[in-house]
Parts: C-alpha cells; sequence; structure tokens
C-alpha cells in the first residue's frame, strides 16, 4: 500500500480506520456492518480468547454452546429485554431460497411459524434451559460460559469498535442467593479489569451505570471503562446483576435449603472483539499499530540483511541460531527470510504491524557478535550482545508491557479532571475532552440534558474506597464523551 | 436421572441418545433442528479444536473470520453451488422487530433491500475477499481456515451427527496452479485421516466421492470414511478440490509467472462437531460413553472412599497427592471429594461420562500404600502399588488410546467384505451391513437403482496403492448404508 496512515493530530477517525486497514487486522465486508476479521486481527483475537478463557476456568467456569437463533417469542418474555433488542434484529422467516425466473427469492412456502431472530445476546435462550436443568439448591450454582458471534443490526458502525456482528464472550450463571449473584458480577469484573490492565495493557476504571446505560433486563449493570488517546471514553466491558428477572421470565425455580420454592438469580457478562479496538486507541502511533507482547502473535521478527551469496551463509546460520534460542526462551518470533523482499520494506511492515521487538542481523554483526535491536512502542534502537539475547529479550519485553501500561495510565491521570461546576464542565469538555469528574443528580434528566448540550454521558459511578459505589445524593461521577 | 441407557442390541438409535443424554453431552433446544452443546460435550469439542489447529498451524494455515450473512446473489454465482445450498437456508429478510398489540412482527418497514442468508458454507464470501486480495502469483497462495457456525436446514436431525446449526471449521484455500490446489486437498485429507486415527481412536478409509456426493461447486469431493458399531458408514470429514470454479464465479484472477491473467484454483475442506457422534458411534457401550484418552477432558477421576472422620482426613490426604504428581506428570485429573455424593454414585458417573481411568483409594489402599485403578474401555480393574503410579497412569492412557484403536479397525476389518454379484451383495448387506467392496459401473444410475433398493450408497472410490484412486471401468469401490 502506497498510501500513508494520516496522522492523528490530522483526523483521528482516519487514523483508526488507517491502522487497521495497513496492519492488515480487519476490513469491510459486502454485506452491511459486518467486518472481516484479517489473519493479523484474528491472531490477536485468539491470544486475547487464550488469557480470557483461563481466567474463567480458573474461577470455575465451564463453555457451552446455544443454538444461534432465538424465537421472537423468547424474547418478549422480559419486557425490558425485548424493548432494548427488538429494534436492531436480524430476523429470519424462511428456511429456502427458490429460483425464480432469473431471481431468487424467499421460497414463501418455507415461511416460518414464528420468526427467528439472530441472537443479539442469548440470556433468553440460555435461562429457558436453565429452566430445565435447575430443580434444587443442589443444582446451583451454574458457571457457563460462552464464545459465539452475535449480530445487532447497528445503524452506525466502525470496524471492531461497533459492527453488525461480532465476536465476543457471554458468561450467564445462576445463583441461590442475591448476594451469590452479586460476588459473582463483580468478581467477573475484576476478572475483565486483570485482563485489560494485566495483558492489554489499558488501564480502566471499575464503576456501576446509571439506569439509562444500564443492560436491557438487568437490576444493575457494571462496567469498566477506558479512554483513549483522542480524549474519548470506551466502554470495555460490562458485568450485569440480573436479580430475578430472567428467573422469573422463564419460570426458573428452586427448592432452596428450607425446602421453599424460590426464583434463581442471575448474572451475565461480556467482553468483545471491541477491545481489539480499545488496544489500538490507546497504544498506536502514527506509524501504526503497537502490541502489547503479552498478546502479540509475533513478540520478535528477525531480518537478516546481506549482499553477497558468502554473507547470505554467514549471516542466515546466525539469524537462525538466535531464532531457535529465542523460541527455546519461550519467545514467538518469527525469522523473515524472504528474498522476494528487501529489508527496508520488512523494516516498515513490522513497524506498520506492531511486532513489539525487531532485531536485525547483518555481515558486520555477526563478525562482531551483536545483533541491532529496536523496541517498536519507543521506536529506539540499539546494538546489543548476542550473549545473553534471550534473557534480554525476555526482559525487555517485560518492561514494554509495564512501560506501556504506565504510560497509558499517566496519560488517563492527565486527561482526568474534577470540575465543579457546569460551566467549568463544559469549558473543560470542550478545550480537553478526557474524564471530567463531576456531580451527577441521580436524574435521567440531567443525563440527557448534558448529553444534549454536550454530548458526554456519565460513563460510571466509582466505587469508593469502601468498595461500594458511591452513593450520596450527588456522587461525583466520570463523565466523558465515549465511543 | 433414574432411567437406563437402552441396550445397542436392543434399540442403536435410542441407545445413541441415551448416551448422548446421560454422558450429559448435548440436548435439543427449543429451535427445531438446533441443539445445546452441554459443558461435557463442549470440552471435547474444545479438544479436538486444540489437535486439530495445532495441525492447521503446522501445515501454513491462518485463521480468520468472515461474515456470518452471504448476499442471496452471492450464492447464485456458482451454479451447482446455489442449487446445493438454496433449499436448506435460513433467510433473514429483515431488520427490525416490532411490537404490535401483544405481538411481535417482523417489521415490514425494516425489509432488506436483498436477502441475507445464513452460511451453510463460505466458499462465495470468501471468494469475493480472494478476488480483492489477489493480483499477482506473489499473493499466493492464500491458506485460511475459519472456525464458526454454520446453518443448513435439515428436515431430519440426530444430534452432533445431523444438525441444523452446527460447528465446524473450514479452510479455503487459493493457489496459482492446478496441481498445487490439488496437492492441498491431499494433504488435508491426510491431516484429517491422522487426527481421526491418532486422537478419536476411528480408523478411516480415505478415497474419492463419486459425482452424485460431490460437494456442491467442486471439481472432486475427497473423504474420510469410517464403520460405526451397528455396521453403517459415517462420512467424517471431506476436502474439496474446487477447481477455477470459485475463482470463475468471483471473477478472481491473478498475473501469474508468464504475466498472463488466470483465473485462481481453489480448495476447501471442513470437519464438523459430527465427529462427536463418529466417537461415541466407534467406541462407547451399553454403560455409556466411551472417549479416547488423546480427548477426554478428565483423563483420571480419583474417589476417595471413607466413612469415619480418621479414615477422612488420610484418604483425602493420599487422593490429594496422588492428584498432584498425575497433574505433575501432565495427567488432566479431577479428585471428585464431593461429600454430598456417595463413591458408589460418582462410580457411575465417571462410567457413564467416559473418563478413562477411575482411581479409588480407601483406608486400607492407605495403609497398603496401593489403589484400585479402573479401565473404562475394557471395564477391568486391578490394584496398584501408589509408588509408580503416575508412569504407570501415563502408560496405561497410552495403551487404551492404541486398544480403543486396534479393536475398532479390527472391527472394520471383520466389517469390510468383498461380494462378487448384485445378489450377493443384496444378501450380505441385509444380513451383516458394514462396507461392501463392490464394483461400480461409473454411472449415477447405478447408484440411483442400489440406492433406491437397498438403501445403501457408494461411500467412496479408494485411493489405490499408487496414490490414485482405482479408475478402471468398473472399479471396486466402498459402498454401505450410511450416516
Amino acid at each position: 500500500m502506497a498510501d500513508a496512515i494520516t496522522p492523528r493530530d490530522k483526523d483521528y477517525s482516519q487514523w483508526y480506520l488507517d491502522v487497521v486497514r495497513h496492519a492488515k487486522l480487519a476490513e469491510h465486508s459486502p454485506v452491511r456492518g459486518c467486518m472481516i476479521i484479517r489473519p493479523n486481527g484474528y491472531a490477536l483475537w485468539e491470544n486475547m480468547q487464550a488469557a480470557l478463557d483461563g481466567m474463567f476456568k480458573a474461577t470455575g467456569h465451564e463453555n457451552a454452546y446455544f443454538p444461534i437463533f432465538i424465537p421472537q417469542s423468547f424474547l418478549a418474555r422480559e419486557a425490558a429485554h425485548v424493548e432494548g433488542f427488538a429494534k436492531e434484529c436480524a430476523v429470519v422467516t424462511h428456511s429456502r431460497l427458490k429460483i425464480e425466473g432469473d431471481e431468487l427469492i424467499a421460497d414463501p412456502a418455507s415461511k416460518l411459524e414464528e420468526n427467528l431472530v439472530v441472537r443479539p445476546t442469548s440470556e433468553t435462550i440460555i435461562w429457558d434451559s436453565y429452566s430445565r436443568w435447575i430443580q434444587s439448591w443442589r443444582d446451583l450454582p451454574i458457571l457457563i460460559n460462552q464464545w459465539s458471534n452475535v449480530v445487532r443490526w447497528e445503524m452506525r458502525t466502525r470496524l471492531f469498535l461497533r459492527t453488525t456482528e461480532f465476536l465476543w464472550q457471554e458468561g450467564h450463571t445462576a445463583h441461590a442467593t442475591s448476594d451469590e449473584a452479586m460476588d459473582e458480577t463483580l468478581k467477573i469484573l475484576d476478572v475483565y479489569a486483570t485482563f485489560c490492565e494485566d495483558y492489554l495493557a489499558i488501564p480502566v476504571i471499575k464503576g456501576v451505570k446509571t439506569p439509562t446505560e444500564r443492560f436491557a433486563g438487568a437490576v444493575e449493570t457494571f462496567c469498566i471503562e477506558a479512554l483513549m488517546q483522542d480524549g474519548k471514553a470506551l466502554q470495555a466491558g460490562t458485568t450485569h446483576f440480573l436479580g430475578q428477572n430472567f428467573g422469573k421470565a422463564f419460570n426458573c425455580q428452586f427448592q432452596n435449603r428450607d425446602n421453599e420454592l424460590e426464583y434463581v438469580w442471575g448474572t451475565s457478562w461480556g467482553v468483545s472483539t471491541r477491545l481489539i479496538g480499545a488496544m489500538i486507541m490507546t497504544h498506536s502511533d502514527d506509524q501504526g499499530l503497537v502490541m502489547p507482547p503479552k498478546l502479540a502473535p509475533t513478540q520478535v521478527v528477525i531480518v537478516p540483511i546481506y549482499r553477497s551469496d558468502e554473507d547470505r551463509v554467514r549471516v542466515l546460520e546466525a539469524a537462525g541460531a538466535i531464532e531457535s534460542s529465542l523460541r527455546e526462551a519461550g519467545v514467538r518470533v518469527k525469522l523473515d527470510a524472504r528474498e522476494s523482499q528487501r529489508p527496508g520494506w520488512k523494516f516498515n511492515e513490522y513497524e506498520v504491524q506492531g511486532v513489539p521487538l525487531r532485531v536485525a542481523i547483518g555481515p558486520r554483526d555477526v563478525a562482531s557478535g551483536s545483533v541491532e535491536l529496536a523496541r517498536r512502542d519507543l521506536r529506539s534502537k540499539e546494538v546489543v550482545p548476542v550473549e545473553g539475547l534471550s534473557a534480554a529479550v525476555v526482559g525487555l519485553l517485560e518492561e514494554i508491557q509495564t512501560g506501556m501500561f504506565d504510560r497509558a495510565l499517566a496519560f488517563r491521570e492527565e486527561n482526568t479532571r474534577e470540575v465543579n461546576s457546569y460551566e467549568e464542565f463544559k469549558e473543560v469538555l470542550e478545550a480537553k475532552g478526557g474524564f471530567i469528574k463531576f456531580e451527577w443528580d441521580g436524574t435521567d434528566e440531567m443525563e440527557a440534558k448534558v448529553k444534549a448540550e454536550t454530548g458526554a454521558t456519565v460513563r460510571c459511578i466509582p466505587f469508593s474506597s469502601t468498595g461500594k459505589w458511591e452513593t450520596g445524593d450527588n456522587p461525583r461521577v466520570f463523565w466523558a464523551r465515549a465511543y
């Protein structure tokens, strides 16, 4: 691709799309709002899945799989739920196409008795099963997660951030008591926050959503919120305390320890391919993608440099030895020995694609027993000895991971400001963006007014130091414009 | 569940469904033809995915993800393809539900300009991308795999074997030459055969399909075929040499090394959750599921046995030590120390669920430094010393894996018969079932006649010893009744 990446300060939105395209992460498909996740993007998602899946299993969850189709009558069982999702559903009405003349049509003879909806989320189909699986407190808790695709018919889409189809995980748990369900809701919020901070190197604020931003069918929605480089917030994950709402909607009752029938308590929670968008907008720069080493499919690329055939042999041998020793040290390493591309082209390619470390090795390096090591995050270079290179690389990958988090945290702290009046709020929002701590009177009206006038919304009501969220009459909450 | 598993000789179909249900692998959902894969079944699928995914990556393939929706006009581009799939498609016609009175309806105002089909397979949407990605021979080959859900509106469904929605992987590769595409098609057939034999312990026959059984849009379809315990065959996987059919349908051309424009050559290939059905019907027995150790989510379960509190402490301590040493040896082990269930109940539960090895340990075992070790496959028991238990278990798991394959192979050999006349063919088929090697005259008419009269079809034309399939005028091919 000859065209360059648009600089961030010129057009942040275009810069984002350019990075996604140049790094070959994803692209638009011919199907409205649906994206194609290219191998580079999917490999990132696989690493994210592996890390999250391990954390879910370590906290006692199992994976399962429920149908992609939901009978429309199921959606209707929970009033808030159908209200929230009916307007953005892919509706399956027929089971056959028919060739009529030169045209394909949905065969009228195959019209379904009941419309099916492609799942926008799976609470309803899963709680229908739970109502059959659960009889007694002995059957509880049920701790199930599902990796799947979901569809929400979005009007305005943007690669990774908001697409009609996206990939995600959705946890759905069932419990015997309200406390246990709430504990689960908060435990997963911690899992999400840990994942974002330790793997994606994105600092997040944990808190609770206001009623207007609550999941359709939840009693309480918790979230983690991150701040992007352009001063806009991004909701990175949510966990929902469902109370007995879905237990009641699906008549899911159990015999409790006192031998009384009670409705089952529930939670649900999810993160999606949106996190890839969050990663890009937290760390990347005008040269392209920057990936945290823990998730980078390739952590180190080795680029051999030579002209003569004689040098070729020596350089490739040395490069191969480095590759082996790095692999043995547990590093995800790739030796790019293609002759169809020149070293300069490769340097540029791996910079755009965000590979954390680049090792360049030429004849003089072989002679001196050293290599050139380049960091993607700081775009710095140093010459280091081959002796001890593996240990140096392992240490450097950790340093990069930590450094990326620290810089993102510093950015967020610089861009989180407290204000004491609505005038000040508007000034700061306009001039600086970022998170603004400002009081909220607890009403939908204030949110609606601020949103209409400024575009900002309450991102979350933060947890106080006691571990509960602030519930004073006028708590100070985090406001921001958001993705 | 108090009800028992139906014996195989009484009703094989019911036995199969009973095993699936008792082992908690899957169940029917309220959505016609769609199944719910329960945690036990999904954990098996995850292990199958991990093994296959490793084999795909080792042969140079990358994963990616394409949209679940396919515009109906895409299906229509390849004549045979639309003919094959149009009759079993979930058709999305609207993007919104609307509440009208007490009812939900597909909102007429949201009718789509073009119908979308939930992918029954992804050749069309992927070749549309390839036509944009490929310009030159330098862009080839493209070796992409996708893990996904697909939907084919089946009239008669059976858990795992034939369901409206199923999980699978679909490989889609693009090549510069016919030979290279054919090599890929056969290479993946080998990968599938190796996976079936080494992991699932299912012996398979490799061969080519007759034109009537060919994939809709392929030039040639290759398959692996397995024999189930009831003497019926099961197609376990297929690979398709697509020639230039999709290259032409999607105008996907490339500049070849001679600077001429040429259509791209293609392959596609897939295996699905159907393999779980094949595994069940190859190995399981009247007591329930039998799983090959390499894929069993739990390979060894430890059941502690005690009455007094004093014994409890000693037994649990010894059981815990065994668990640790097995885990260290790389064994997937589970210690079931629940007090809510008795040992006898647990013995039965893990037998039904097919855990390959059970370790039982009581006070007398602790005193004598031994345990009782029970094999699920042979239902045999022996007392073995705790000293050296890990090595013994590792060896035994390998022995079970090999033994299961050997018994399945012996069964297939016993149930593969050659016949020399149609009369004999019918007699053997009726009396014994199994694979029958019998000539095929190469016509669709003979296949249709035999199928109508006996229910048997040509499962495959076997590869000859030269590595090509037999192409004599009247080759002897494998016939069988099939799932």
